[in-house]
């Protein structure tokens, strides 16, 4: 049976240190504080925004959640957004997204201050993202999936990437090609992904597509990551990995619930707090 | 033996288009101008610098080279290039790189006006690339790979990419994902690189260094782009693959010199056309 990977115990192991950055940052006088910026109630923003909430009372960081309506108007939630994001009280922003089609979300991405922008969206993150510096800000969710691995040695170890969104595979692939892990991006049209994930020492699903990677796609040596979050008909989340056929033949495995999603809060907490360091050297 | 994939072949498809564009251009007023902007004297970029002029000159199209001393102030830099960066008359500026170290090179690079930032350095260049946009700019060299695959369907095909770096290497993957190939990302730490290239439809060797690739590292089905551009102590230009040892077991190879090499200038060619046509529409 699969070494079981708990979000929880890589959240914890970020807990020490991040409360250790807290007080430095505290003694200095620095306050760090998160703003959410939500437009309209879709569930999966308020579920995310409801854990990332409570994590940040656990770690006894400010979070504020800045909600427009659904209808807001472009011109007023542009003000308010430029307004929140120069705040000297703010250090880092996220914004749930996708943005109503009517708010040129580009816009938004584009105007964010880099050094806010907790969730990597702003170009100037994704370049540097991209070109693998280590001072820009990585999306939350492939930063957590490399936080898992945070006690894995991935030079030279081959990794499959399924899945190719800007959100989770893109960002991946350059964060492990920086460990030194030679990577195979996978998607809809590659025509053979069971056997390149087969033969791959690691395997991440990032796909949105409940129980899609079956026993075919690993081996006895699989470290599987499942990225996934799906809602079956009766309610329940699902990964991307069909986790009871693959668990007893792989040799590490996170599970959904209580995997990857479990340690993204923290990491947009470190993130927040890098944030608050930069912002007040 | 292999077909040769000869660089002036796709540049003369090429031309075609370009001169159609350019005639429309001119109709409608615009003037196409490229801005070369170089700091010192180094042999490579006055080599490619002549190849440029040569091609933008039998396409009819303008180019300018603005020449600065290696020991250029900082200020006088950053003024002359903003200068040249606003010119209506400029419409698109290949700045050679790196520039030396004195001159912050990023600052630079975020200056530039995104739609005139015809070699893609700019980081909303660098983003839309990374995120398979099709209305940024690539950095020429890896889009020359792409004109050169042009009548090859590589959807669903496997794609080796041999280096790593942000001139080449990460562009090239991701402009090769955008055409749906599975791309493996090869580098200096990957175990198995010719294990990995010998099972791919299409390798691109981008490490800079001569002959590296070996028949090892082909197949009778592979499709070799070599974007090796290594001068050996004869002063003669050698790619990264050993030509001699692979054209003859491979279906199709482009050759150094007369390969990538001959493309990128018609690639920055259509880059300024572009950048033209949009900057006056």
């Amino acid at each position: 049976m699969a070494v079981v990977m708990k979000g929880a115990e890589t959240a914890a192991r970020m807990k020490k240190s991040l409360m250790e950055e807290l007080t430095r940052l505290k003694q200095r006088g620095v306050e760090p504080k998160l703003g959410i910026i939500r437009v309209g109630t879709r569930p999966d923003d308020l579920s995310y925004e409801r854990g990332a909430l409570a994590r940040f009372r656990e770690l006894g960081i400010a979070a504020q959640v800045y909600e427009f309506p659904e209808d807001v108007e472009e011109t007023t939630f542009f003000s308010k957004f430029a307004k929140i994001d120069a705040s000297a009280d703010v250090h880092g922003i996220l914004l749930f997204r996708p943005l109503p089609k009517r708010l040129n979300e580009d816009k938004v991405r584009r105007s964010i201050h880099p050094l806010k922008d907790v969730d990597g969206m702003n170009p100037v993150n994704i370049a540097k993202v991209f070109a693998g510096e280590s001072d820009g800000f990585a999306p939350c969710t492939p930063a957590a999936v490399m936080e898992m691995l945070a006690g894995v040695e991935l030079a030279g170890k081959s990794v499959a990437v399924v899945g190719r969104s800007m959100v989770v595979g893109r960002p991946l692939a350059m964060l492990m090609v920086k460990r030194d892990a030679t990577v195979t991006i996978c998607h809809t049209k590659t025509r053979n992904t069971a056997e390149i994930c087969r033969a791959a020492d690691v395997v991440v699903a990032a796909v949105g597509k409940a129980g899609m990677l079956t026993s075919a796609f690993v081996s006895k040596k699989s470290i599987v990551l499942d990225v996934g979050i799906n809602v079956d008909k009766n309610g329940n989340l699902r990964g991307d990995v069909d986790y009871d056929a693959v668990a007893p033949r792989v040799s590490m495995i996170s599970p959904v619930p209580g995997g990857v999603g479990a340690v993204t809060t923290s990491v947009l907490a470190s993130h927040v707090l890098r944030a608050a360091s930069l912002l007040t050297a």
